[in-house]
């Protein structure tokens, strides 16, 4: 599934996390290069039938150098801001395979995108569409647009990231998009002829995406009905990631269940938008860590008792990995070299193996929200010893501040027998700069 | 209680904050001078007759003009990094002001921190102490440490926020603390001569501060009993901020009930520190942020039928506010211009004038988690109106990030007739600059 393993101390590709923490310092997110592409070509197997446009969804990782990797192999790219625009061209993602969604698209952002000649907008309300094709007027571009519909599914994820629901902030109603063509689908500078689905992430089901898909179906025909060609159909993303067990399907069994629904229409020219994120990039980085020290403590114990616990305090914290402290997401973490005893048998939460103990992976931020990992079983770990944060790949980076004045974390890229670095540590001097003059 | 009023649009001090969004752009953080001086003056003098070393919290508002503002009027800085010891540095703060407290202290910012003679050393864990200890022997700079004691009082606020029970990373179990001195209290380079209290943020009562504080004292005296003197008790900080209703206490409050419990002590010579951030800079800062689109929707009615909803789309989101997402904090949202019919009373939840409208303030990330504010009722608001988010000056631009790509937002100082930039719009090449070599 991925090029981190533990032979016997845990490797990326070919090389020891021991050296490139050694060389680049913690905490730093690695990156395989190796599994990025696998998970990409995957998914493009999977879903060849369709000829889809994959566009790599870039808020999940969005340092150019991944961007790059991606773009190279023939993918698009899935921007939500100027920004990611901005990083999605500079990874040389050509203009026709890039789109752009997101509810707050600002009118320099908009200006950018045209100008950039990108190939869809994604179309979240009635003023966004008025906005864009007046600007689109007034530049004298023309453009297209998706409309974005809410299939009213619910994709059984953390509320946080569920988007397709009926009271969601996204995209409009099934039943309103009927009247959104009507009143928008003849406009000649931003051409409606597609349909944005997206339902959350992650969604480890595929029946919610059948589910939806068939909705969108009914309703492309009904435009058809009414003369309205829709021409593109954009599943989102959403795929998941393998955090800890097998719960997660793979690229395959979405494809399986997807493609059959999509089959004919694409052989008759519907084109076919894929926009994953989490699946090809969540299990090709890991957070690597460094403990800065191990503390006795006390947590509760099944029956509520005082039970002893160990505070593996770490140079990361929720403001290198956000996602423990705002989703209550399970991190697989485990040593770096954990001793022949204490090689993992897979990333889940229970492990088996005598003399682990109950421990809490925090990090060196001042709230009791800064943990990595809770009430988990390790292998004794002391002062300077290392850690994997696993799966942190997407929304790790991303997501990550300069909360308590540190810098943000290093990016690190292992590409077969070379290691680079593609970010650079943030350097306290860095923090401060934009606050003198 | 803090310069930002109606009359009838929304001031800062003398400037309309439409004023200072057309100069300074949108999202921004605007401070009052005036009120972070009102702030730290009124504590000050509501603990005069203790003579305290107030600490601000630089984690909580960290920029370095905010800083010099309070260690021009006699603050010293409570710091969590070499970062915010950077910070503090640069702020002008005397260095025997500065006490540096947190559980993930590294040997590098150890170094930097004895090397420019701060005051105190927060001590949280045993492996914490021998390092600091052996990092001053070798650097051969003597400096003290204040023991980090957890009261086990339950503060009542946000598990999250709440540090000082038992099963908290921070500090250690208050019987553990006499064989803490037993062990440590003789040594050379770091004297062991202070107790630190963190119970909590924000703790809007003060039963537990007079809990916690009595708890100390028992230490202290149970201590003295074995010959270690304790010269200075760091109650830490905590004090609640007027979020809303008159739920928080006044620093003369929280004063009455702490100033007999210490009045004699302080008078035989103890020093009281007080870590004061969010009661200083939280009211003294709003969030100005723009409405990019005005989107009909769907919410959930009191009895679980849908009702109409609108959401406001703002320029400001989760990655320039994190406290709905991650605490579900209340923030008071308003119009900055919202008409003489619409003028609020206070900054509470529920506003009694005809006309409002059911909305959810969100921002322009894409998930569901990204909102300033749920199912509150606004004025009508339209697109390209600009919004005020109250109390955001603690733990606003501090855990801002830059999800989604968005650049971080500036920070404006409003001082008297004047105002000026503090910290610049981060750019779109700035964010990508550090991927570049």
């Amino acid at each position: 599934m991925d090029a981190f393993a533990y032979t016997p101390d845990l490797h990326c590709e070919s090389h020891p996390l021991r050296h490139l923490a050694e060389r680049f310092g913690t905490p730093t997110y690695i990156y395989s290069r190796a599994t990025l592409e696998g998970h990409y070509d995957r998914l493009a197997a999977a879903f060849a039938e369709l000829h889809p446009l994959i566009c790599f969804s870039v808020k999940s990782c969005p340092n150019i150098h991944i961007g790059r990797i991606l773009a190279e192999r023939g993918s698009g790219m899935d921007v939500v801001s100027g920004g990611e625009l901005h990083r999605a061209l500079l990874a040389g993602t050509p203009p026709e395979r890039i789109v752009y969604a997101g509810v707050g698209k600002t009118q320099t952002e908009i200006d950018a995108a045209l100008r950039a000649r990108i190939a869809y907008f994604n179309i979240e309300s009635e003023p966004e569409f008025e906005t864009i094709a007046s600007i689109a007027r007034r530049l004298n571009i023309r453009t297209r647009g998706a409309l974005r519909i809410n299939p009213d599914v619910d994709p059984r994820t953390h509320a946080y990231t569920s988007t397709g629901k009926r009271d969601s902030k996204f995209g409009v109603d099934i039943g309103r998009a009927v009247r959104f063509f009507e009143t928008y689908g003849r406009d000649d500078f931003l051409k409606l002829d597609a349909l944005h689905l997206h339902i959350g992430s992650p969604v480890y089901e595929v029946a919610p995406y059948i589910d939806a898909i068939q909705k969108a179906l009914a309703l492309i025909d009904k435009l058809a009905a009414r003369h309205f060609t829709v021409s593109t159909l954009d599943l989102g993303g959403g795929f998941g990631a393998d955090y800890e067990t097998a719960r997660s399907p793979l690229a395959a069994d979405y494809a399986a269940a997807i493609v059959p629904l999509l089959r004919d229409r694409a052989a008759k020219g519907l084109k076919v938008i894929l926009e994953p994120g989490r699946s090809i990039a969540a299990n090709a980085g890991v957070l690597l860590t460094r403990v800065l020290y191990v503390k006795d403590g006390w947590g509760a114990g099944p029956d509520g008792a005082p039970v002893p616990k160990k505070f593996i305090i770490c140079d990361a914290g929720m403001n290198t990995l956000l996602r423990p402290a705002l989703y209550s997401a399970f991190h697989f973490v485990w040593p770096v070299a954990p001793g022949p005893n204490f090689i993992p048998e897979r990333r889940a939460q229970a492990q088996s193996m005598p003399g682990l103990e109950r421990c809490d992976v925090v990090g060196p931020i001042c709230e009791s929200s800064d943990f990595l990992a809770k009430d988990r079983f390790l292998p004794p770990m002391k002062q300077g010893d290392l850690l994997a944060v696993f799966t942190a790949g997407a929304y790790g980076m991303s997501m990550a501040s300069t909360y308590n004045s540190h810098g943000l974390p290093a990016e690190v890229l292992v590409e077969g027998a070379s290691t680079r670095l593609i970010r650079r540590r943030q350097a306290i001097a860095d923090l401060v700069a934009p606050e003198q003059f």
